[in-house]
């Protein structure tokens, strides 16, 4: 494990994790003329003529701003912007890595809703999507919200639809192993936050019935008074049909997964005995799960799956947001919506292929080859989907976004030669 | 010369001139953990606890914004903020070439001067300097102003600010060769724009007695009640303390320089026969200059100058932008004043050394080692001047600011190889 000391003096020996670089050589007064005055006015006079050439000669295209306010840095809370900058530096360099996508890692000196949705509005011109992040709940929902109906870009929500598709595709996977059908399984999700949230609306758009979902104050339903807001109104009208209250121990009976993204030891060994057979657990709460991996096999979990990388079956949103964003990008889309997402999760629980296992539900983000599969599937999967729901501006093709990611990962290896 | 089918080209084919880069490897977990989760979040506590460490441990303290909103791009007007992106590309390039700098090329979708300042304060947490950037005046000089006033990160204006620390260093290198003494000299300066207030206030700074401004409505003074604003009157207090009215016509009489900021042949021969013996004329219209070069020295101008790279004599913000962010950032500056700037047009001034002639009043752009040394040798005079006059957060030494600007253009050249 990492200690303080060796995370302090990487950061501090680099000074951060992501710098520009030319993607043109200025080597002489021609360069200068061709790609600075007077050559670049040509250039500002098409795009005057027709702005979505901005596209074409420009980086707009492949651009994103990461943007977060500093209030829910990781576990960590409401830290303040500065604070946050290296969490988004770090997610900058991995949609770099990853996926070929030059992000601006920028944390906001405001927390205020409306200040926030103008900042983005602001900056739009110049970027191709957003990636909300780390912003505390329900107001990342709402500015998601308002973001998606004002824009012409896409605006994704990391926490909610990032870690939806990869939950959902791991869900998938674990029940296909233990033999059960999908639409027929109990499904408890604990915690009512950006990931719960976006898994409710998954289950919700996938039409199960038989779904619960908790916040820290017991079951969601609609005839609930206390502690509600619009977004678990919505929870409560896409899941608990039965519309029941109570507890996790009452409504834990016979479920067959039980998926915690609430906090740390959130889960005892007794809850997961009363599961169905062959009961499926996921503790996603990270970096301290609701409950360990060795100890949820222990108490008799069938199968399962933690944020962690030091036990099998890590539920990573590495596997999706560089992923989903390549395939909005590429594709030209307008917005993200939950058809794309569970297309993509489809995507993802297929690409495991045949080394599915009750230890390997998912791909592996330590294998290259297999992380690297996996974000060209998803990816491929959320352009097609923009583009059969009429969502895109352009009609790319499956060999074009992986002949796009592979000429990325290789000039993405060169770069990385340089670091000394 | 360029052509607009080049251009175009060009452009198309790179998509762009600046994308992200990888400051540090990701070969294995053990990088992941320490990069990313769990060790950043160490990071995040160190900057948490004491926020200025983020120029320690992330990018902010190499990362600027710049930040226009697409009113006056280059001399093509209000084209919008799409249309604007290739000029913040061109700049952001420059600004790593020649500086190691990283930019943010923002057009912003606003032209409101509270949104546009709103904007920046929202952003200054991830960022260590503003590069404010072809924003129509009199807007762009009450948005630098307020921002300087309420952040503790230095406002570049380059228009202001850099156009007018190579336009005084051409000036006194000029007067030098002319063998006439500055303080005595009459300078007349056509325009009160932004480089025309920024040269005005260089003057004012430097406690110059004779110098005469214009605008379209001609002499600047203090009782003129017409075309007047908060600029114009600062104007009006630091110049032509006689109170004179009249046009360039009238007062051009017996001067000694003419500088042009104004449009396309606003000069006539004329006009410069009336001056002085040995006239100085500066012609910094772009790219169209007051009067072309050949025409000024047939007029009989002892030297003149243009922006133009076809000519000799170029005046050019390419030897003070990158420059003054350079020492600004390694200083830690938390400002930027006319002392900075005037130390700074004095060293670029004498950076240009034996090679002083009538024909080569300032570095050459297209010589890489005269640009590099003045840069290095302005970047100096800028962080030097801001520890002295305490508005530094670090007293970083001048072989440090070279060996910083060293290490960062052999990067650089590393980088630019891989270029296809």
């Amino acid at each position: 494990m990492v200690t303080k000391e060796e995370a302090l003096k990487a950061h501090m020996e680099s000074k951060g994790k992501v710098e520009s670089s030319p993607k043109v050589r200025l080597a002489n007064g021609d360069d200068l003329a061709k790609y600075y005055t007077p050559g670049v006015a040509y250039v500002c006079q098409e795009i005057n003529a027709d702005k979505s050439k901005a596209y074409d000669y420009t980086n707009k295209g492949n651009t994103i701003a990461i943007i977060s306010d500093g209030t829910r840095i990781l576990g960590l809370g409401n830290i303040g912007p500065e604070a946050g900058l290296p969490v988004m530096e770090s997610k900058a360099l991995l949609f770099k890595k990853l996926s070929g996508i030059d992000a601006m890692p920028l944390c906001l000196n405001t927390t205020d809703e409306n200040e926030i949705v103008n900042f983005v509005k602001n900056i739009s011109p110049s970027i191709a999507g957003i990636n909300i992040e780390d912003i505390e709940s329900p107001k990342c929902f709402s500015i998601t919200e308002r973001l998606s109906n004002e824009l012409q870009i896409p605006i994704l929500h990391d926490d909610q639809h990032g870690t939806a598709l990869v939950a959902i595709a791991g869900v998938m996977n674990s029940l296909k192993i233990a033999g059960k059908n999908l639409k027929a399984s109990k499904i408890v999700v604990n915690g009512a936050g950006a990931a719960g949230l976006g898994i409710s609306r998954m289950f919700g758009y996938m039409k199960m019935e038989n779904v619960y979902v908790l916040d820290s104050n017991g079951l969601i339903y609609k005839d609930r008074q206390e502690h509600m807001n619009k977004y678990k109104d919505e929870i409560a009208r896409i899941t608990n049909s039965a519309n029941k209250g109570g507890t996790l121990s009452d409504i834990i009976e016979n479920a067959d997964v039980l998926i915690g993204a609430s906090k740390a030891n959130a889960f005892s060994k007794e809850i997961i005995s009363k599961m169905n057979e062959k009961p499926i657990v996921f503790a996603l709460a990270n970096p301290d799960p609701e409950i360990s991996y060795a100890e949820a096999l222990e108490a008799g979990a069938f199968i399962a799956a933690t944020g962690r990388s030091d036990a099998p079956n890590q539920v990573n949103n590495m596997m999706s947001f560089p992923a989903v964003m390549r395939g909005l990008l590429d594709s030209g889309a307008t917005r993200i919506d939950y058809s794309m997402l569970y297309n993509g999760a489809k995507a993802l629980a297929r690409s495991v292929g045949k080394r599915l296992a009750r230890n390997h539900i998912l791909p592996s983000i330590s294998d290259g080859k297999e992380l690297s599969k996996a974000i060209s599937d998803v990816a491929i999967a959320i352009a097609d989907t923009a583009i059969k729901s009429h969502n895109a501006r352009s009609d790319v093709s499956a060999d074009a976004i992986k002949s796009n990611l592979a000429s990325r990962a290789r000039l993405y290896k060169r770069m990385e030669k340089l670091i000394l």
